[in-house]
């Protein structure tokens, strides 16, 4: 079957796929916040209405939290399955946002032109670079290349708590042969990668109780402890002035890069001052004794997400508030094991409490690093179809963020995930003003017709 | 003029009072908050109406913030001005109140019986002790038994920026011989007391920013700086290990009591366990080598009163937040220089700044600390009629807040100010729950008829 025919077609019909993407991109389905329930579903009914518009047996399927979209197709050759989120993130702060963020739009700017709003890029835009591909195969051929199972998900912003209990459910009807996920990015916006490094990530949100209400300071000031002061010094304490986290035992299981990973690595000349600069920070803030790259894809981190306590309203308020909050994760790698680090954060954490104070703990997210086996010929003739596509040899890569679908396929299915995605470092991804570029979706449209060409028996 | 025939009638018009009390308090004069500006504009109102019922000359005096109001009316004897403040403090956190706090009601606890609402102790309830003093005055007697100033504020809650310049332009109607503050408290609820010594207090709103947008903390954590771990980073600096604070010069001007004054707070003997403990806290936090009465009343402090930054709502979101936000406030004794200690602390701030990072500051809040003089008879006066009224010998006690009106009528009326107050411990000022006592309200009205005869020359 020809591929340039399917190229043809994805050039010419980019203007209507456009237009479904916005079509997607209004639709509000911010999974972490309850209030957005209906939305999610919306979004899965438009999904599934489109692949069964390419002839794809798709359902939405229920699950304790968002449903799923599965949809199945028979073809050729190696049977592939095809993984992205219909969910975005919530949009605060929405005064940031030069525009409403679920009524999307293309803009011209001065690096291109691009599609603007929440979910452009992280992940409806980029899932749907694979349908279009599809589309454009079916269109021209009738058919598509390959036997495909499409497995969106509506909860990857909101740890995923319906995943594990769906795939091992449904395992025996999503085995497949490999499976390909688009939520990554170009190297540096412009060389096309494959990933193959993923961090874990463990999630602790906590509250600290010390006094049994408000008081006020006059009153209560000095002799009152104060629980912003106790969890201050408790974040304070988590690195060391060499930018190592301190808790202990954080490093078991952190495995250092092959001489060959390392030497590939050093051979893309990362520009960390540039990516830094890009964002308005100066230096490298990681471990001081580990290059910029080690410090995104290949070390694990610790951040404060979220703080909050006392008065934070106009004016002033002297109150010593009862209670201080955070959201505190942790981006793991290698073997390091999520529930070993939790249970030592507590341990540092309570230890660090005055007598008589309590903590609440109420999140339990947690999910070890991934690594791809790269030795499946498939990976290479991916790689191969992505250079024909940009014109730029593509790479193998790390990623800093966690994509923890990557490891359950492994674990639940047994099939290897090959991570391919069109995503720049400037699209803002869980930040205001979020989009996507034109570029992106329509060359990633074209190399993910590509891919499948390489993976088809016809090839 | 008979003092016995005013007590009466105190008593027998308390039900009326309270009425009148619940009135004013409904009145959501929250002065901090631009949105309740209409509100305290009409609790003037209230405060204008009620005097001139009482044939004061009253009238709401307009200022760049909320009014004044300001009465006057001629006696006999000494010219004594009367302050209270007629705003309150932010309701939040809402939902910790039993009550819509704004729906004032009388309640019956194990304690006793309390007028429970936003207010009712800090000052609307202390305030209107007075008020009600001199209406049961006016209506055994016709007159009342000293010539009279009332001068109410409306921005106490929210740092008085109207007060100073008020008072320096209308500083010879404001002349009097001495001036009567009613917004301080009981000692351990149960001793009347006249506060001669109060905190000052300098805040200090800020917010830093590092990275020029909230990033994905997959992408940039580690290499990264994270606003949240810079703030936690300074004000986890801001102590040491034994509650001293650290900034360079800070405890210049901090003066020692004298050997009179410690030997009377010693036979308070002040129970700081159950202090501690009825707020649900253990051990003093305060400089370790100091009593805790001096922690509270004579030394000075350095709080957090409200920290921000990142994502707070339900649910995760993995983001390494732009800025990072709080705010300080120290209370301040003796001589120490707010000015002196804001440049410092700025210092200190700016000097633990990453390269690239930066700080935006919003507020200007600061007053010194004050002492009163003692000599003038009209304290002792006031101390034995306080006596009588509660048959406990009244104190002279320090204060942990701050009024600065106190050192403005000083500084700028030259007038001493006499601060007693009806305030319990658990009156929950600043905090969700705020009540009166009624016998704070009943007693304390009664407290203000018999000073008034105490320093009237019929008397």
């Amino acid at each position: 079957m020809s591929l340039d025919d399917v190229l043809a077609r994805i050039d010419a019909d980019m203007p209507a796929a456009t237009d479904r993407l916005l079509d997607l991109l209004r639709i509000r389905s911010i999974s972490t916040d309850p209030a957005f329930k209906d939305d999610c579903d919306k979004a899965a009914d438009w999904l599934v209405e489109d692949l069964q518009s390419l002839g794809i047996k798709a359902e939405k399927r229920v699950t304790p939290g968002h449903p799923m979209v599965v949809g199945h197709i028979d073809g050729p050759g190696p049977h592939l399955l095809f993984y992205g989120h219909y969910d975005v993130q919530p949009v605060d702060p929405l005064d940031l946002w030069d525009r409403d963020p679920f009524d999307p739009a293309i803009e011209d700017t001065a690096k291109g032109r691009v599609i603007r709003g929440r979910g452009a890029s992280d992940d409806k835009g980029q899932l749907m670079t694979f349908i279009e591909a599809c589309r454009a195969w079916k269109s021209v051929h009738g058919a598509l290349p390959c036997k495909l199972t499409f497995f969106l998900e509506g909860e990857e912003e909101s740890g995923s708590p319906s995943l594990v209990p769906f795939m091992e459910e449904n395992r025996d009807e999503l085995k497949s042969d490999i499976a390909l996920i688009c939520d990554t990015g170009m190297f540096e916006s412009k060389v096309p990668a494959i990933t193959t490094m993923l961090r874990g990530l463990l999630g602790e949100d906590f509250t600290i109780t010390g006094p049994s209400r408000d008081l006020h300071s006059g009153m209560y000031g000095g002799i009152g402890m104060n629980p912003i002061r106790v969890l201050s010094k408790i974040l304070a304490g988590l690195h060391d002035e060499t930018g190592h986290i301190t808790l202990p035992g954080f490093y078991d299981g952190v495995t250092e890069l092959s001489d060959e990973m390392r030497a590939q690595w050093q051979g893309l000349n990362f520009d960390h001052s540039a990516f830094l600069e890009d964002v308005g920070l100066k230096a490298p803030a990681g471990e001081q004794d580990r290059t910029p790259l080690e410090q995104i894809w290949s070390r694990p981190t610790c951040d404060v997400n979220g703080i909050w306590g006392g008065y934070t309203g106009d004016g002033f308020k002297t109150v010593l508030p009862s209670q201080a909050s955070a959201k505190v994760s942790f981006r793991l790698v290698g073997d390091q094991d999520p529930e070993a680090i939790r249970a030592n954060f507590r341990t540092y954490l309570e230890a660090n409490l005055p007598e008589g104070f309590t903590v609440e703990y109420r999140t339990d997210k947690a999910s070890g690093a991934s690594r791809m086996s790269v030795e499946d010929p498939a990976f290479e003739k991916a790689r191969v179809a992505l250079s024909d596509e940009w014109g730029i040899p593509a790479a193998y890569v790390g990623c800093g963020g966690s994509i923890p679908i990557a490891g359950y396929f492994k674990e639940i299915i047994g099939t290897d995930a090959m991570l391919v995605g069109f995503g720049k470092d400037d699209d803002q991804i869980h930040s205001p003003n979020e989009k996507y570029d034109l570029e992106s979706f329509h060359k990633g449209t074209r190399s993910w017709a590509r891919i499948l060409h390489a993976l088809s028996p016809s090839s």
